[in-house]
């Protein structure tokens, strides 16, 4: 059994990343931490784990949550997050980290869209990038795991085969993007007061939204081009999902057919990607760790629609992913 | 034109208020006023009153509010609100408080109810309650007025005939509310964060929601016995709307084709009841200041279906009602 | 591996069946029947299993279907179903039916209620119903089980203990059902047209709901005490859940603690059983197969307050929870 | 009084069309059309009526109805519509259309998207649309009015100042829309059912919507340059409102507040179009005439985004507008 250890164990990506490793044969949840008051059992932050696991939330120090795990997710927010890991990392402890703290390759890059100096910046650039499709292989030997962000996995894993193709001018590419309100966390807020985003629609930081660096390096590096994009996050009145409508503009003649034809052949061993003939829709994945993608071509230009659950595929689920291979488990379990 | 102040001008009662009153012929709005610092522009606060309406929000003393305008409607919260109100009604300017403040008849149930000593207890059991279908001879002449709770109305309305026409046991009355989330308020709180509520049901404040005395007192006067009911609210995912359904014991035969007529023959005259065949829903008065009633006969026991917009009748449309008739306007001007 | 057939598979019960059984590792799905044109594949219906069940919907005879499956279950409509199942019943082939044909007791009861004669009236009154929390030990041996309603479920299970302890009258009972919209079915209609239903809350079937009869008959049979209810179903803007409010009257003293402890004593070794201090809501328990409950007193009444995903512990779940009994397969399989 | 006649007066827009002209004081609806069985009082059909319209729904001869009318809204839908109107303008009567009926400048154009021959092609190129920010001037003196359809009024109404000021490329735009679920009808459909459309998030008819047309006619047509779309539609889960995310290529140099400033010339008296400064969301305009516009510069790309609620400056809304031009009322009545 992997002792597994949660850091931050209050929200959302923390309650289904549970879910998911109460099905698991192999994990045993040794370990919730949080800094809420007087160490609450997690039913009572989660009542939908009652009678499911009985474990309490406590405020630990890294050396005493390694020294009970040999495996940490850390659901922490960025730059405590990395403060934290760091530490874990001087034990042999294995760490999943769901922040943007080690997704970036550069500490500059990193300053400028965080908004401060990055705790530990030598792994920059040298911490493996979990998207499994991409960078399968050096998953089974990382001790740390950049987690992807949702938005950006479902970018990703859309454009990939295009670029990787040929198919698509890499710096002319419009990302339309669409969320469902659990990607924006479990701190109450007005924006995402019920009565405020129930009922309505509109887009958010608009050209600067944290993602955008993500996607472009992630994207550079596994096709070799220089990729830009423009990145529209929209909030959707739902729990959950994410789709990306985005525009490319085609660099070669490639039909549908062509193209679906090639991103199956891309994902054709990767159990989680499904190129459908259909245009997916968010209700399709939700609860699963699938991505589903498809490609239409609409005057001269290719549209991409790629849906996953924000939470599962863009947070908890292809954390588990990561940690099946870490771990030399079946890809797939507890997943399917 | 009646000068018009709003005080605690950034809530959703307020923003409904300020729709409602930008139709009326005879309404200027001069003061809004709230606590947010630099005297914001309305529209900063409600986007959707942009081009509507050019008043500012400003933190101002009771005196100079009282200065600038005829009536004033509170949208504060209790206690807050009565320590305004006390002094606003030592000028000539007329109140209708949306708090709870005037609403009891006594200040040991509101002590009781609310956790602290009334600041106000001269005027309890002399304020008018604003519920015109009742209480409409005595709007007229009053300088304040205690606008009802949003459960409150929608539960009075359908009881009143009932017990006034002598159908049912005044104190074997069970009242299953359920309202939807903009009842909350606009402070964000975690139960009311869009993932907590929505796609979720759940009952809540059961035996101590504050709205029960105020349906016990206010019927007890209105029906001249002593009422007594049990009070379960609901959270409902949708923006707005309450539906009560009550269940009565029935003290003498009547079908249910003579309860209608009874229920109709109370509200005769009345522009806002609508006694229904069907059983309403609650988008049937979304947006109106209807309250759509009707009842039932099962297996002996007597039920009650009644709906309201919680923010309209069940609070700004029946605080612009009670205006109307304080100023000698139409009932319904700027509410059909 | 037990072989599994599906009667009606193209609605919501049957692809939540569907996505629990694909995580059993007993049970091999061969056969799905629909009378849609063409033998569409499964995920053409239902696009959340593609990739994962490669079966297609057929329009089959009973006696084909036996010959490929050791358990149906039958998700087809009343009537419809009984019709086939009979046929089915004369073979080896074990049933799960999912609709009410074997649910109530006598054929009188069910030709009032259900419009028709009963086709198969000699079973009535000798069905298992599928509740195993009350009826477990009668249903490794059965042929056939009578899978529950959704409601009913969610308010036999909140009242058993309280009867069974004798704590509450068996003729004073009302319950206040509150529904998502998924359990009206998947075939297009007014009612459940999304700018119908979201954003509104109605009453509908107010005393005539057919799963009154069945709550009675079922709760009468296991608490020995003639058991009358009233049943008022609401339809709620969600998908999933089912929460009930119900009203009983005390015939004896006890505390809520006291209450509780009962509950918790009467359920002691049910997996699926939650009985829980807090006020639950029914997103504790989407996606699952729990029933969570608690119980209030409120002025000498008792209100209990128990919830279900109406799709799972309400069909899907329990009808696993049924197939895992009858096999002999530990009752959590695929569940938890 | 202008005695007001509704042809198929069962759906959305008709009944929106309803509660607008029910505060409009210079109008006496007098005439309902339908083809339901029986003569339903329209209250039967949309409870929310009751008791503040007592008209019933008829099957109506187009002589009959112009006999009693002075102008007609058309909610049929195209084809029936043309073949009505055609009959009505042959009296006096005067229309405003809201099928697509007139709105395209061609017959081809028309048999190749709406896959039929134009009933009526002669007045096709000379109907005036009712957009009356680009065509108010020729309103008022028109018999027949095409009153624009949702999307397109949302997308023509961001791109017309943008293409008139030479900011632009003409034919290289990208529509990315999306939707609230009653934009698509009141004819329950499998889409549209609450729990396949709840929760979830889809694209459709992508690179065929039959509004992409219409918004690149009408565009050349008051732009004077050639005007090419990708237009790409979504369903979102929500009642109502339309948010348009608009990508196009700046041809000259300027900055944010230069565009923005250019857009509030460009609309100075139009009494609907708000300019902001914010990301407008569909909530700012529920519920009203507005249209909301901002746009954002974004590497060299210029992202326009707007929103309606399609119900009313999308459909009912702006037929009022026309309907006050067209009789020389002021431009707001019954719309602020």
């Amino acid at each position: 059994m992997v002792r597994v250890g949660i850091l931050g164990a209050t929200g959302y990506t923390a309650l289904e990343l549970m879910k998911i490793l109460l099905r698991h044969p192999n994990v045993e949840i040794t370990t919730l931490t949080s800094r809420q008051e007087g160490n609450p059992h997690v039913s009572s932050i989660h009542p939908q784990l009652m009678a499911r696991l009985d474990v309490s939330l406590e405020d630990l120090a890294p050396e005493t949550v390694a020294a009970r795990t040999d495996c940490v997710f850390s659901c922490l927010p960025h730059a405590t997050s990395a403060a934290m890991v760091m530490k874990m990392l001087e034990t042999e402890v294995r760490v999943v980290d769901f922040s943007a703290d080690y997704r970036l390759r550069d500490a500059e890059t990193y300053a400028e869209w965080y908004g401060h100096k990055h705790p530990d910046p030598e792994r920059l650039g040298k911490t493996v990038y979990g998207l499994p499709e991409l960078f399968g292989s050096d998953i089974p030997d990382a001790q740390l795991i950049a987690n992807p962000g949702c938005y950006t996995s479902t970018s990703i894993l859309a454009l990939a085969p295009l670029l990787s193709g040929g198919f698509i001018n890499s710096t002319d590419i419009i990302i339309d993007a669409k969320s469902g309100v659990s990607g924006a966390g479990r701190s109450p807020k007005l924006t995402t007061l019920y009565p405020e985003c129930n009922e309505s629609l509109s887009a958010y930081s608009v050209g600067r939204h944290r993602h955008t660096p993500e996607i472009e390096q992630i994207l550079t590096v596994s096709s070799g081009q220089n990729v830009q994009v423009i990145f529209t996050p929209h909030l959707v009145p739902m729990d959950r999902g994410i789709l990306c409508t985005i525009y490319a503009t085609p660099i070669k003649d490639a039909t549908e057919d062509r193209l679906l034809e090639a991103m199956r052949a891309f994902y054709a061993d990767k159990p989680f990607i499904r190129i459908v003939d259909h245009l997916p829709a968010t209700k399709d994945v939700t609860g699963t760790n699938f991505c589903d993608i498809t490609v239409r071509l609409v005057k001269g230009r290719l549209i991409v629609f790629s849906c996953t659950d924000n939470l599962i595929k863009g947070a908890s689920g292809v954390a588990v992913q990561n940690f099946n291979l870490m771990h030399g488990f079946d890809e797939t379990t507890a997943l399917l």
